[in-house]
């Protein structure tokens, strides 16, 4: 076993040609458009699956950048999601990411209407000014309710990223916002996570 | 598609026992110590590769649970990994969780000896009073790191959790951390992540 002797800067760009080879001796060809975010996916997850299950909406990852660039918030529904962002980054284009999940009204919303406070925080962001970017990591509830919201005229999001992971609702809940219509992209099936709904955000960001 | 009208309150359950009818499904028994770990990185991932690569040193769970009880600090890698660890819980028992990847004189530190900043992340570990828990998501460096600082007799942890994701050096370091001696859980391979190592802890604290 041999310890790459390889300088802490140069690790990320080491892994992504690793990750470009092994798809190239599997004869997987990503398009050229969305390669950087796929293999950000893989390089988050070590799974090569997300090589073969990615959905990208027409127009979504343009208007993902253009909310970035217009100053747009980012909402996620896990703190975990907010915390993989890199906020730095965000901020030189004069945006942020916000994630309500863990305040008090949210929970006593929720409980009072017995649906989960994902579903009440993607609520709450409607009423943001600007241009709005959902990146859901973990709740089905909360891209059922985006989708709710959006065919009731209520938000008109620039982009959702929907990756939740799981057994319950997940499937389900992607094919339900890729049928709306809106820019979004997904991981189809069950996988995905906040970590991974957090590397499509930087992915975009680092490809600016 | 048939989405499950299910009350928040019932999809971890629920989750939980589509995980093991699939895994009864594939022939698949888990030792019954370490199931409820497995079980959760499965949770969290959507992966069942981690029923087949999950590595538990002799002792480890027993380390971690006691360094819970007595009052003991998680040291994490990354933002993410604080960010998904259940605080509430942990400090029923007196615990914490910290995380000194941000810190500026990390930062500084690590510029001027040309290490990585987890390197010197752990090495600020080493003056904590108390039990010490590592739990490592992202950086090889920092399970080289521990596993060094063991051998200088500069740390003692109570139990490292080591699941670096990725490409570089990842699956060496692993290897590394097991061969320590260590009381140490590990996922064998490339796969794991911030949010795995999140969960790992989070499956110790709610199974006490």
């Amino acid at each position: 076993m041999k310890i790459d002797n390889i300088k802490p800067g140069e690790i990320e760009k080491r892994s992504f040609e690793i990750i470009e080879s092994e798809l190239q001796r599997e004869g997987i060809i990503l398009p050229s458009k969305y390669e950087h975010i796929i293999k950000r996916c893989i390089h988050t997850s070590a799974d090569f699956d997300y090589a073969k299950t990615m959905y990208f909406a027409k127009d979504a990852v343009e208007g993902i950048v253009e909310a970035i660039r217009n100053g747009g918030t980012i909402v996620t529904d896990t703190k975990m999601a907010k915390s993989g962002i890199n906020k730095k980054k965000l901020e030189e284009y004069g945006a942020r990411v916000e994630c309500y999940i863990g305040d008090e009204d949210v929970a006593t919303e929720a409980k009072e209407r017995g649906v989960t406070r994902s579903y009440v925080s993607m609520e709450k962001a409607a009423s943001l000014k600007g241009p709005v970017v959902f990146a859901i990591g973990n709740a089905p509830t909360a891209l059922f309710s985006i989708v709710e919201l959006f065919k009731e005229k209520k938000i008109k999001p620039a982009g959702v990223i929907g990756v939740p992971v799981g057994f319950v609702n997940v499937v389900e809940s992607k094919e339900v916002l890729i049928d709306s219509g809106l820019p979004v992209i997904v991981n189809r099936g069950r996988k995905g996570g906040s970590n991974i709904a957090a590397c499509i955000v930087n992915a975009i960001l680092y490809n600016q």
